[in-house]
């Protein structure tokens, strides 16, 4: 299905990176010229520029830059200087697993041809950060297309957090087969959860549906299980953090809350993510360790205090959600459906 | 069981009426002099007090502030001017039905003993708002200690919005079953879901917390599902608004959510509230108009826009929680467990 993505979070232009600040979102929808290593590590770590693989692509760009600094010495002297840039631009966000995997292959790629001179590996470096976007893109649009099978006519979709094109290359993976049921005309509306603490719903997710001009109404999370009593949610669709080999799913927290949720209601709920998302190393979700997050971000609305002093907060930023909650998990490989280590499998092979 | 609760929402003082002003918590305990049933008026509509029971007792103490500015003349010309400040002061919040409840049945107390002279009707009065308050505080108390034998020893109870003693008289309604398991010396520690939009856990429900000594701990709203699944929650606790005759209970938006979460977890789901809340006129939850309320609730934190403009916004104050899901529902008079329609009846009678 061709359609044109309602917008660009990050795009190269010729010889600099340009971002949609995502800081200013959604009052303001302001694009920022990035030119240095430096400014793309401030970028990062300011969250202008979030989500997993948006971080990743804007790493690889960010790398590219400063390789642009290095002068022409030996290969030697210019991959050490690049290793360095690149340790010092994952040192913005050093949990996202896709930056450091993203540096590393622009790494891999120049490596792979040392005996070239350093003026063209530079050229090479930026040919793989320009690959590694693309290749996001082009999964992003399979999820949406694979997905897109799983929608029924006049579909009213629930999602949560934000999974759109603001955090991945382009279009999305949850997000994305919400954009091709929309293109499609099988979409009646998508029920957006605000998504506490960070509000990435409100906040993120409007703002792109808007950008496509989606129908949507955002919710309450815990109005979710009344939209579902009412018969007001057809499907769930959420994304992933990461997906153990048994088909148990790390994401955001509220995820697992859905799942049970959707159950009890007898609503199918999916999970959009990219292959590489399925950790064929971990054999269940008790092997994911949950990360605790700031209290700060439950006890506090920017500046403004709205909890007691000393107060006792649960802030994990993500849940697990068991296998036996998800009716299928959307990938670019396609559908898979349970005996999910089975299917995973003989997708692997 | 006796014991003194944490603090007094609201106070007869002699000739006047001493309240916490809810709108400072939690960062500052500031009690205030209400001298005038314009000051009570006030306090109402700008949510000083607030929680329907506190908000009818504060009512009925105004209506007495009023009456003491009038004249000594006839009954007649008395009476007119207290329904003329009982009709002010209810539209301070003309949606509360405990508030025009109480105005009412001072009205009505005076009217019973017209022949009186208008010094002793004012007093007349002020003792039917001091009864008012007694015995809410004395329900509230009776729910606790019935309530206190549903509670497993080193109980987890995870509870809903604020129902303790700032919302009535003292001591609360789901509330006051904390009170007393802590009391009891049966509790572990309460899990506070914050509540969204508007924060009455985060702010209210874990102050209240921290005055009585209880240990508890913070957490949103779709966080509960994974407490349960983690088996940290032992049974879980919310008010009520209004319970039709079958059982199934309009409560605070989230409510029916932690049902189902409940129900699914297999943990207990326990109702506290006032045998008033049971309306025996409503035969299922189908007949409960839902109240929606404003949108800046979701879309703003104070003044700070939190998702674009033109959004569309579900905001519903309330939801119904099918009596299927609710394992008890604790009243003053009793614990009543399903058919709830044979066992109020039963009740009533």
């Amino acid at each position: 299905m061709n359609f044109t993505a309602p917008f660009q979070s990050i795009t190269w232009n010729q010889n600099h990176l340009t971002i949609i600040d995502q800081t200013f979102l959604p009052e303001r929808e302001v694009y920022i010229d990035l030119n240095t290593s430096g400014q793309v590590w401030e970028a990062i770590k300011k969250l202008r520029v979030r989500g997993a693989p948006a971080i990743g692509i804007a790493g690889a760009y960010g790398l590219c830059l400063g390789m642009e600094q290095l002068p022409d010495s030996s290969f030697q002297s210019f991959y050490r200087e690049s290793e360095r840039i690149a340790e010092y631009l994952n040192s913005s966000r050093p949990t996202a697993v896709n930056l450091s995997w993203a540096l590393n292959r622009i790494l891999t790629s120049i490596f792979a041809e040392k005996d070239r001179p350093v003026t063209q590996l530079k050229k090479v470096a930026l040919e793989t950060a320009i690959t590694i976007h693309d290749e996001d893109r082009r999964l992003c649009k399979t999820i949406g297309e694979n997905g897109l099978d799983l929608v029924s006519d006049n579909a009213q979709i629930l999602t949560h957090c934000n999974t759109g094109g603001l955090a991945t290359g382009e279009y999305g993976t949850a997000f994305s087969v919400i954009l091709h049921a929309h293109q499609a005309g099988k979409l009646k509306k998508v029920w957006v959860d605000e998504t506490r603490p960070l509000l990435q719903g409100a906040r993120l997710t409007t703002w792109e549906l808007q950008k496509a001009e989606i129908p949507f109404t955002l919710n309450i999370d815990s109005a979710a299980a009344f939209l579902m009593q009412q018969g007001k949610v057809d499907m769930v669709i959420t994304g992933a953090d990461r997906i153990t080999r048994n088909g148990d799913t790390a994401n955001k927290i509220g995820t697992y809350h859905l799942a049970v949720l959707a159950n009890a209601h007898n609503i199918p709920f999916y999970v959009a993510a990219p292959y590489s998302t399925i950790d064929m190393e971990l054999a269940t979700g008790k092997e994911i360790v949950i990360e605790e997050r700031d209290e700060d971000e439950v006890t506090h609305f920017g500046n403004k205090r709205t909890a007691p002093k000393k107060v006792d907060v649960y802030n994990p930023a993500f849940d697990i959600t068991p296998h036996k909650l998800i009716t299928a998990i959307i990938t670019e490989k396609g559908i898979v459906r349970p005996d999910y280590e089975k299917n995973f499998k003989s997708l692997f092979s």
